[in-house]
């Protein structure tokens, strides 16, 4: 029933993108581990948060904005892996997270799914694990406003 | 990074949740078209509502509350199959859909796939797509609230 | 710290809006009972659903689906009240609900009010209560893609 | 129709939430500006989070992340001013979130308002603001799932 092949398939390659976020984004490891884009494939990033105190929670466990900030870079590395440069001005408009397991610190990653990809809109899920443990620790649904066409070039 | 098999596996048939709502909810077909159990596997349920003109918005689209129902019930086979009886008693606490693509009328299909099963709450999400018809067209997750355990029984 | 005066006043009045849905939206009346708008304020509409057999679940309690439409339907009504017939072609792209609690059968109320009208998209909650029940029986925030400008006119 | 009483009335003080934050989540301020409870009123927390430059985003807006743990801080106090210490063994469950404006960088205020609080779980909607601004910047729904009862005490 799920198209054999994502409508959504990356023009860059995670070094460009790594690239672009360096340029215009260095800020975005501040304040948790650091991001790091493991692999794109068609319609899909997957992003990794190094392990760090500051993203611990009392109890133990990994506190929701950074839960919360892993999920929308996994999106946002997604829309830029898709639509090159351009998705550089993508904005956040909505975000439904539900937390399913506390996990122990531990590296976070992040698998995010783009399901559409419109003119103005963009939606996309994200699965959270915590490295070394099977179960999802949180699931999470986001939209996103793109730039007007005109920027995005060839799409 | 997907665990390889569902840690909520179905204890019960096709035949056996179809039997169960017919007995308990029979007036769930009532409004959109007759709603079918295709297949229950490791947690997951797939099920298709038949097209029917109840379910026809202006525009010639499928109308919201229509898919509202469908991924709602849904979820709701695939706590039965996993469950059993004691989930007759699963209760809808929160619904987020994006509706992605306007589709024309026709049948519908849900895969609704259990991401937890905890003592008090389940977690699904649900992707909506209309037979024929390739891209998703809703993106749903939902939380239900369990019976109390002594019910639940063996799980 | 809430504005005095929303920045989203109603251009149309009950009767205005009422006239446009029966045009172009008569079978929203279908499958639950009557949909009538009790008022239209700055920024908010309130919606009455008349209590109808069909919208019964087992339980004794309101469907999900009817709450869904109520839910819509006042914001749908919101957005026509303030931006006039263009927003016919307003589509809903999201849509979150939280069941607070399970009414009686009862004529259902909406409040949906306006919180953001943008160029593109406009962002509404909604309050749906049970006749002579005071507490919220459901939550529900919605999203809503908007025509382009140049068909909204004067906004 | 809204109830003219809360039915969540706070049993605390600010003073005395403050003081149950300090003992057991002194960290709360770390990375973002300091988390002040302004009021509690009935059913209702009113919380600022100062400016800091920790929380801006490139292009001078307030980071997703830093609303994210002020409409989550905010629920929490509210949660806390209503059952006093138990309270403390709230844990999120869901979180949706609409971005509606995006600030200039300025202290934070967010009203938190508990719309259920049931034996197993607490629902509240929050609407986040930026001092000095009419505007709602943000509008947050979230779920909270609540210690078992006999930690309550005489609720």
């Amino acid at each position: 029933m799920t198209p054999l092949r994502s409508p959504y398939p990356m023009r860059l390659s995670p070094a460009d993108v790594t690239a672009l976020i360096e340029e215009h984004f260095p800020q975005v490891h501040d304040g948790t581990g650091r991001l790091v884009i493991e692999t794109l494939t068609d319609g899909q990033a997957f992003v990794r948060m190094h392990a760090d105190l500051a993203m611990v929670r009392p109890g133990g466990t990994v506190s929701g904005p950074a839960m919360f900030k892993l999920a929308d870079f996994a999106v946002y590395v997604a829309i830029l892996g898709h639509l090159g440069g351009a998705g550089l001005q993508a904005v956040t408009t909505s975000m439904t997270m539900n937390f399913l397991r506390r996990p122990a610190p531990a590296d976070m990653l992040a698998r995010a799914r783009l399901i559409k990809v419109g003119r103005r809109l963009a939606v996309a899920d994200v699965e959270l694990y915590a490295e070394g443990r099977a179960d999802m620790v949180a699931h999470t649904t986001g939209t996103y406003a793109l730039p007007p066409a005109e920027l995005v070039g060839g799409i």
